[in-house]
């Protein structure tokens, strides 16, 4: 037998045998006939079975073989009707949640709690589509700039190296601890291939419990060497959002029309605003150090009133909330839109917020040895124990920068959902180690 | 200005001014001339030095403005002549191995130690071009087929769930484990998504000290569903890794010829022997329980002598030696090509020799709850122990199979490095954490 997937059902001769395979998605029983919707991995498919034979629970996975026959009111005006109905399994047990209900309403521990099969209501599905395509459309631009996709360790030997809310791991009796995020390994590698991106899990040991934080969480990590400072990095970034939203748009056509997402236009320059008018902008003190959440939201409205952009850069940050790795400000160019009103103590840094929430931190890094040295010293650290890093830059880095973005954050954003878990397949945070 | 990237230099306009970038490959000083050959992501460029004017050490990153200049000796017919060299960092160390000879002759050790600057050795870097087209390939095979990306937890609650040998995590206080593989839950992505891959790394805590085993590796792990058994799930791992070779012809051509790489050609059908018989093709007892490395390599040369192919899969290797997920054997049509004699003790299941070396192992997989709970009984242990796994069988899957293709194998076969650490990035073993 050849499968006859449920989206191409459309296209049968009529009075032709089909054979179906999928999830029994409803049951129907009406005085006179019962219908069974069967779901498979593109859609929905409806079978007419004769009143008073028996139609599997919901959850079911059947082989169904009948007659293609045309009706206007089935989904893709063609139904299979007078069926044989193969169980490929034992009758499912009933489903925590109604599967078959338009939308999926139910708590988030529910969701969470019976995630393998939550995942399978076609809403919920749609939005790891997005996600996927995301992926997608991230790679297909990366892949056709130049860049070499590259896989780094996860176990790091130094917790200093990854900040100080790493997991320890027992590694063959010594300590040994999950990496953060691909920083110091996607730098080293610019030396390597000049271009490079991963995507992986990260791990984040911090104790936060918000709507916005996992313990593991997917990272979208680029780096990229011969720039002149972070507005080159912003340039690339602006290219990789703007192919992930066309990726959603190219691969996850049905998600979108099904969650009514409205995928972003991506300007082709993002709007920038400097740290100090940003924080004018919203009225907070000029000592500032950090935007808070509220801030955050303000700047993405003014975005979107000033600029027409869901997307919005705030750079030159200051340097003392950035990593040691970080570059000082650099530009003076007079024709660059607003920036800092003081070089000393900025940074070649920025954050992008989407919709008013942070998704992306870059910037430029430092790239000399003897800068990598006075930073590290300037905060007390000794430059030893970063020596497997450091010998990147003592044999010749180039000036590079690069960026991180955080796949639930973008996610969760464009399907405008309150909790990151709503959008991550199988959430990991300080309470939940399961399913 | 407009960098020029080394590739580019032949087409450039003799005459005209260009800017390269790169690393100081090597300087050449000769009688009359100096030679600094660049390199950058693209290859080398030969750039013409007046004699005594100073060339920065090798590996040290630099700007050179120049005259475009044709001469039939120089790489693409183009050389640049009376260059302006500005440094782009402080005059590099010397190399731990001279990067600029045509071979990277050096210890293993030394290789790894120094990893950020030894994949700087275009011979190296080749071997890691092969490894990203490589995986490009393979997302683009699934992509094309109707499969989805997912991105399954690394922490997990249990090490029942990976097996023993796992690598304990201090989760918030009390014990997590690193997920040995992404099984468990690319089988309950089927009940979603029906086909589904994933690109990660996993875990293995076994104190291994082979050329063949990591502590942590990279994983290409593909499941689906509605197979009919085992040999559907073979079919799309022949087009994978047909996927995966011509990515490599298609995006690392450069890598193929540095390396004098013999690409497989994957047969339109991959030859399967099954594992009664390849026993007595090898002469081992014929209650073996499992394949030596040695017959291993024997059966390899007889798939190459018999069927001129690279790949063979032995096919139903006993239950007993296999994960208590696994399908029994159910295949009894007499057309198939040779297959174990008996039908109890064997399994649905197969690995993939590529040129004589374990590469791949898969199957199919039960997917009937009572199937479940009867193997886990089986082998002593509670089905309560796996509700959260077990729930997806309970609400009904479909029959499904999949495989996992280790990263670093398949590079190091193609590339026929003795040990899988000369293919991987950072490599994490017994003994190594750094750099």
């Amino acid at each position: 037998m050849t499968r006859t997937l449920n989206d191409s059902l459309a296209h049968a001769e009529p009075g032709s045998q089909v054979t179906l395979q999928g999830w029994v998605h409803r049951r129907r029983e009406l005085a006179s006939v019962t219908f069974l919707v069967l779901r498979d991995r593109t859609g929905l498919a409806q079978v007419v079975v004769a009143p008073g034979t028996p139609v599997p629970p919901e959850e079911t996975t059947v082989e169904v073989t009948g007659t293609a026959t045309a009706n206007p009111q089935a989904p893709g005006g063609v139904e299979v009707t007078a069926p044989t109905i193969t169980l490929l399994t034992e009758p499912a047990e009933t489903p925590p949640v109604e599967l078959w209900r338009p939308t999926l309403d139910t708590s988030l521990p529910t969701l969470l709690d019976h995630a393998p099969v939550t995942w399978r209501h076609p809403a919920q599905r749609a939005r790891w589509e997005l996600a996927a395509a995301s992926l997608r459309g991230f790679r297909a631009t990366l892949d056709a700039a130049g860049f070499t996709e590259v896989q780094s360790p996860k176990f790091v030997e130094s917790a200093t190296e990854s900040g100080s809310n790493v997991f320890e791991v027992d590694y063959f009796g010594r300590p040994a601890y999950l990496a953060q995020s691909p920083q110091f390994y996607k730098q080293q590698l610019v030396g390597v291939f000049e271009r490079v991106y991963e995507v992986g899990p990260v791990f984040r040991a911090e104790p936060h419990d918000t709507v916005r934080h996992l313990a593991e969480y997917v990272s979208l990590d680029v780096e990229l060497g011969f720039v002149r400072d972070h507005r080159d990095v912003l340039a690339v970034l602006r290219d990789v959002v703007a192919g992930m939203a066309d990726g959603v748009r190219r691969w996850a056509a049905a998600a979108i029309k099904r969650l009514g997402v409205e995928v972003p236009v991506v300007p082709e320059e993002i709007p920038v605003i400097g740290f100090a008018d940003a924080l004018r902008l919203v009225g907070a003190p000029e000592d500032e150090p950090d935007l808070a959440p509220e801030h955050e939201r303000e700047i993405g409205a003014w975005a979107k009133a000033e600029h027409g952009s869901d997307l919005v850069a705030v750079e030159g940050y200051p340097m003392a909330k950035r990593p040691f790795y970080t570059h000082p400000w650099s530009r003076d160019d007079a024709a660059a839109p607003p920036r800092p009103t003081g070089h000393a103590g900025w940074s070649n840094s920025f954050d992008l917020l989407f919709r008013g929430l942070e998704l992306v931190t870059g910037g430029q890094r430092l790239h000399r040895p003897g800068d990598y040295d006075a930073a590290l010293r300037a905060r007390g650290e000794d430059p030893a124990d970063y020596a497997a890093y450091l010998q990147a830059f003592r044999h010749g880095m180039p000036p590079h920068g690069g960026f991180a973005i955080g796949l639930e954050r973008w996610t969760a954003r464009l399907v405008e959902a309150a909790n990151v878990r709503e959008v991550t397949l199988f959430p990991r945070d300080l309470h939940r180690l399961t399913p």
